[in-house]
């Protein structure tokens, strides 16, 4: 089973949780739009005209109350305007703080693709601590910390990524 | 010369500048990303792939200034979520209303590409009048009606698209 991502951490994630998992990298177009769904979908369909496998694509991305749920998928481009910082000030501009991280991770196995779904709930705060991409700005609901300010295994032990490769884990052993 | 577009309007406006043009109808990928002229791109390379001819394919953008130049591009999935008032409120909230229409026009012609831009500057409103995606909330600099507001003949005499197609049809006459 090939798990694609450029990223180092996301695969010490997934083999933590699944076991033996290869990386590969691969280029794959990212449609445009505000489904994950369909981002991941349309990746594992393009990985499978290349090569033969079992494919695992994942989309992590962060839903803004105040933004009805903008930017989700779109988050990157956020980032690279508006940054952090941006984030925050259109939450507080905007009076409504609530988020939501989620993560969607497609298996394409045997001919047939299956997405699993992982959650969490928290609200944009003033960026805070290190990290990756919105770590800094995401305080899950409960933690008195941002992402950023979580130690690794913290944030990996109730990540919403973690939720999703956990169905994903129990499909495949099930 | 072909302009792929499924909307009448636009083939009105292009075929008013630039005379004998030939409508495409034509699913081209929209790749992701805020960048006009690499979707512009795409779309060329990608029907260049398809059929041999020359093409036209527009971008039209709105950026905002509350939030350093978003969407542009991504403006269909702000119109998606948010719609007009949410653009509005942005705007509002963030207190900087400052606003840019732009096109970018992008034309295959013996395997080389070219790029003709029109901009207008101008603020987010609240929404008036009624048009076509954003024309409600965009209100062009010395103006005091929105495009919504305008007759589609006041409307297309200043547009953005009409300054990028002018350019264009420069070129071709030259």
């Amino acid at each position: 089973m090939f798990f694609i991502t450029g990223n180092k951490g996301k695969l010490e994630e997934v083999k933590d949780i699944l076991g033996d998992v290869e990386q590969l990298e691969m280029d794959l177009p990212e449609v445009q739009g505000i489904d994950a769904r369909e981002i991941v979908r349309a990746k594992l369909t393009e990985a499978q005209k290349h090569r033969k496998g079992d494919f695992i694509v994942e989309d992590t991305s962060l839903y803004l109350d105040c933004l009805n749920g903008l930017p989700g998928p779109l988050i990157k481009w956020f980032l690279k305007t508006v940054g952090n910082e941006g984030l925050f000030r259109i939450a507080e501009r905007l009076g409504e703080k609530g988020a939501e991280a989620r993560t969607i991770v497609g298996l394409a196995k045997d001919g047939e693709i299956f997405f699993f779904e992982g959650s969490l709930k928290g609200k944009i705060t003033e960026p805070r601590g290190t990290g990756f991409g919105w770590d800094p700005v995401f305080q899950p609901k409960g933690s008195g910390k941002t992402f950023g300010e979580l130690s690794k295994e913290e944030k990996n032990s109730i990540s919403m990524r973690r939720k999703a490769l956990e169905k994903l884990r129990d499909f495949l052993t099930a």
